[in-house]
């Protein structure tokens, strides 16, 4: 964890921050903080800053804030992401949060199990666990949003050209000959497929209405190698802060 | 598994395969496969091929295997990774070999802990299942070589110099300028740092000698992610097969 995040409801008019709960933990085990010292610490969806610890309890801990600037830039790309198996779910959740996606679509494909959308692992909450690892880690505020779209035609009738219209959407195939677009090109959306891949007809549907079909080299990767190194490249092309 | 390892043990002189372990397991319960069906097999260093199961239940299974061409082309970079957590180490080094590396030096640096040294994760029976699942992920069979430094200073002394006459080294690092090599450039290593990054005089020590110091974006990634966005970004230049 390089940031601690804050809600709202954890301020106080003055800029202090009250917790009372795991976090508490944290701080005082893993990051071995005293009374005295200085946390980097993020407002959810808000700017991120410094917080000097004024009183550290195993009940309590209480933080004078001041904030200072805005959390990194986002990558402005959506990730659609067949759904995964649910145990792997969280960290390739953690890793595109990471690495700065705002947008993440899971998808239904032929060969996505049925019995993953019923998994507990989809729930609200246990999304919102993984997505704020990453942004702790990341030190980022801006906590993305996962929309889930279990059928796959009218992802591709709907949600694909208005996508298509703000840019290109790139698809991790390994069959994709095409190269990645050059610098200047604006991607608005990766999509990784599952298991074992798309089916052909999956792949038609989306190359028809203007997707991008790119191999990530010559070998098959798990998907959550695939999510970072398809991601990876776009990240790389973004200006240090 | 998209490929089923095969040692040179496991294969008579006649190109029968006969396996007795837990392999059995896997065919039988994951890929589900049945007598006559075909398996992609590879030898442990040697070609992929395809295996016809003749024989196949709880105790024994026996591939009637026809060897086809090489697996696939190796990424030629040096990974050099400041040895991380042990727990973190596994699906690192599977993540790495997926990519094609066949080449990895663990390395110490002031930030790595003294304690992960003596790991019985680092001992090499855990070190090499990891590697097959990558290998098995990727139809690949060429193991890469996992080497042990401890000595930072060492390091830089005397391995260092020997990649350097290859090609460049790439130093993952949050402050680092430069861009990454253009597409003909040759990129002989990448190193990724410990948590919490290298210390400044790490740091200088290595751009002396003529690294080049990259950051991955504006972003605070953790070591798995930054491992696969720096390797993935080299993987993107292969050409497919």
């Amino acid at each position: 964890m390089n940031l601690l995040l804050l809600t709202e409801s954890d301020l106080d008019a003055e800029g202090r921050a009250e917790l009372r709960d795991e976090r508490i933990d944290h701080v005082r085990r893993i990051l071995r903080a005293r009374l005295g010292d200085v946390l980097r610490v993020g407002r959810i969806d808000g700017p991120i800053g410094e917080g000097r610890i004024e009183a550290l309890d195993r009940e309590r801990l209480i933080l004078r804030v001041a904030w200072g600037g805005p959390p990194p830039p986002p990558l402005p790309v959506t990730l659609i992401l067949a759904l995964p198996r649910p145990k792997f779910l969280g960290r390739i959740l953690q890793s595109a949060t990471e690495i700065g996606v705002k947008e993440i679509v899971l998808l239904g494909t032929r060969r996505v199990e049925k019995s993953y959308w019923s998994s507990s692992l989809l729930e609200p909450a246990a999304i919102q666990r993984h997505l704020r690892l990453g942004l702790e880690q990341a030190c980022d505020t801006i906590l993305p949003r996962v929309e889930l779209e279990r059928r796959f035609r009218r992802f591709v009738e709907q949600r694909l050209p208005e996508l298509l219209a703000r840019g290109e959407l790139i698809v991790a195939h390994a069959e994709g000959r095409h190269d990645v677009p050059a610098d200047d090109a604006t991607v608005a959306g990766v999509l990784v497929g599952p298991e074992g891949g798309l089916l052909d007809h999956e792949v038609e549907a989306l190359a028809e209405k203007g997707a991008r079909l790119v191999a990530l080299g010559p070998r098959t990767l798990r998907v959550e190698t695939a999510v970072s190194v398809a991601l990876g490249g776009l990240l790389r092309r973004q200006p240090v802060a």
